[in-house]
C-alpha cells in the first residue's frame, strides 16, 4: 500500500470512530457535541467536539486532527534525534471525559498515527481509567476489556501495553499512578503496517465496550458534597499531569496546535486543597491504598 | 563577607521577610496561617506557611526554603551549561495569593539566592500582578512601587526588569500575558553581593506596599456569580502557566522537592470552559484589550 494510501485509511478510520464514540456519548448523555472543525497553519486541520454541562458528562471532548508541518516539535524528538527537522503528518482521535457523577470514573482514549519524512509511518496510543472511588469490578472489566483488545496482536501485547501505560501515566512529584491504567503503546511498526493498523483499530473499537458498561452501572449512583468535593480534588491530579507530563499535550502546544482543542481535556472544575490526605479507612482512603498502585487486576484468571 | 556569612544574612533576611508578610496577611484575613516545617533529603529544609478559605484569601501560602544539594536541576541548567553537576544552595520566599473577591487580584512574589560550587551566588526574583477586572488606578500603583522599589539600582532597572517579567510571564499558546506584570529578573550579580543584596531587600519590602492598598480598596467589592466564574475561569491560566513555563515550579519538582509547597501556588478552585470569550464591550472584554497587553503603565509621568 502506498503511503498515501496508508495514510488516507488511517483517516478514514479515524473519522468514522470519532463519529462513533460521540454518538455513543450522546445517546447515553442525551445533549449534543459542538463540532468545530478548524485548519492548521501548515497544512491539515482538524475537527473538534466537546460536550459540555451533560447529564453524564459534565465536560468531553471527541477531538479528531490530522496536519502536516515541516518539522517535529521537541516533545516529539527530544529522545529521538533522527527524526529531527523532517516534514512529517500527524493523524489521531483523542478523547477525554469527565463525568459529573463521582461515582464514574475519567477516560481517556488516544489513537495517532505519525508519518515522518523517508521513515516509515508508526502508531501509537491506548486508554486508560482514572476513578475517584473504586470498584473491584470496574477495574477487572476495562482491563479484561483492554486485554481483548490485545487478543492476536503478538504474545504479551497487553502485558507489556499495560505496562507501559503504569509507567506513562505516573505523577513523579506524588509518587502516584494517574489511575487504573490500561493500554499505552508507542512506535508501533514493527510487526508491519497491515497488522498495526488492524490491532489499532481493535483497541478503538474496545474502548466503548471498555468504559460504557461502567458508565451505565455508575452514573445513577447517589453522592454528596463529600464525594463531588474529593472528585474535584482528584481532578487537580489530572491537570499536572496533563501539562507537566504528557507528550501529546505538550506536542500540541509546542507546535503551536489549537490550545482550545488540546487543553479540552482539563476538567471543567477543579480544586486544590494543601496537605490534604484522606481519612483511614474512608472510601477516599481505599481508592489511594488499592487502586492507586500498579496492580494485576487480572492475576487470578 | 564570606560565603556562609552572606549565605547567612540572606536567610535571616528571607525568614524575616516571610514573617512579615504572614503578619499583614492575617492582620487584613482574620485567619491564621498554618506553618510546616519541612527537611530536604539532602540538606536544608523550609517552613511552608498556608491560610486556605480566610475571608480575604481564599489561599495565600508564604513559602520559606533554603536547600543544598549535590547537583541542580535540568530547570537550572538547560540554558547554562556550566552549572551542570555542581553543588549548589537555593534559597528563597516564594508568595502565592488567591483572594477571594474577583475585583482583588492574584499577586506572586519570589525573592531567591543561589550559590552553586566554585561561582559567586546571585540573586533572582520579582513581583507581579494577576487582575480579574483592570482598574488603572490600581496597576498604576503596582508599577510605582515596583519603580521605586528599582530606586537606586542602576539606570533603567525598572525597565529593564518590567521588561523582563512582561516576557517572562507570557503564555505562549494563548498568545497572552499572565497579567499586568512587575518585575523579574535572575541572575543578579554584577553590581556585587552587597549592592544586589540591597536591591533584593527593598524588592521585598516594597511588595507589600505594592499589594496591600490594592487589597484594601477591593476586597469589598459587591459580585456576584459571573465575576465568581469568571475569576474561576481566568485561574485557568495561572494554572497553565505555572505548570507548563514556570522554571521555579519546574526547578521544584525536579529537584524532588516538596510538592505540596511547590504546588501551593494554584487556585484553591479553577473552572476551564471551552471555546470562552467574552462578550464585546463587558468588564472581562476589557481585561483582554487594555490589561492582557504589554503597556508602559507610567509613561504619562
Amino acid at each position: 500500500m502506498s503511503e498515501t494510501s496508508k495514510l488516507e485509511s488511517v483517516k478514514k478510520f479515524l473519522r468514522l470512530l470519532q463519529e462513533r464514540i460521540i454518538g455513543a456519548f450522546e445517546e447515553i448523555d442525551g445533549g449534543t457535541f459542538q463540532r468545530d472543525p478548524w485548519e492548521y497553519e501548515s497544512g491539515g486541520g482538524g475537527i473538534s467536539a466537546v460536550l459540555e454541562n451533560g447529564v453524564v458528562f459534565e465536560k468531553a471532548g471527541v477531538n479528531y486532527s490530522s496536519i502536516a508541518g515541516e518539522s517535529l516539535p521537541a516533545a516529539a524528538t527530544a529522545s529521538r534525534q533522527a527524526l529531527k527537522d523532517r516534514a512529517f503528518t500527524a493523524s489521531g482521535v483523542s478523547v477525554i471525559c469527565h463525568p459529573l457523577n463521582p461515582y464514574v470514573p475519567t477516560t481517556h482514549l488516544n489513537v495517532r498515527y505519525i508519518e515522518v519524512e523517508d521513515l516509515d509511518g508508526w502508531f501509537g496510543g491506548g486508554f486508560d481509567l482514572t476513578p475517584y472511588y473504586g470498584f473491584e469490578d470496574d477495574a477487572v472489566h476495562w482491563h479484561r476489556t483492554a486485554r481483548a483488545a490485545c487478543d492476536g496482536f503478538g504474545e504479551h501485547s497487553y502485558r507489556r501495553f499495560k505496562k507501559w501505560c503504569d509507567e506513562y501515566f505516573y505523577l513523579m512529584h506524588r509518587n502516584e499512578p494517574r489511575g487504573i491504567g490500561g493500554l499505552f503503546f508507542d512506535s508501533l511498526k514493527r510487526e508491519g503496517f497491515e497488522d498495526c493498523f488492524k490491532f489499532v483499530q481493535r483497541v478503538g473499537e474496545h474502548f466503548l465496550d471498555a468504559y460504557l458498561p461502567i458508565v451505565k452501572r455508575r452514573m445513577n449512583t447517589p453522592y454528596g458534597t463529600r464525594e463531588r468535593e474529593f472528585q474535584l480534588y482528584r481532578r487537580g491530579r489530572y491537570v499536572e499531569f496533563n501539562l507537566v507530563y504528557d507528550r501529546g499535550t505538550l506536542f500540541g502546544l509546542q507546535s503551536d496546535g489549537r490550545a482550545e482543542s488540546i487543553l479540552v481535556s482539563l476538567p471543567p472544575r477543579v480544586a486544590w486543597r494543601y496537605n490534604y490526605t484522606p481519612e483511614p479507612g474512608s472510601d477516599e482512603h481505599r481508592l489511594y491504598e488499592e487502586f492507586l498502585k500498579p496492580r494485576d487486576w487480572l492475576d487470578d484468571e
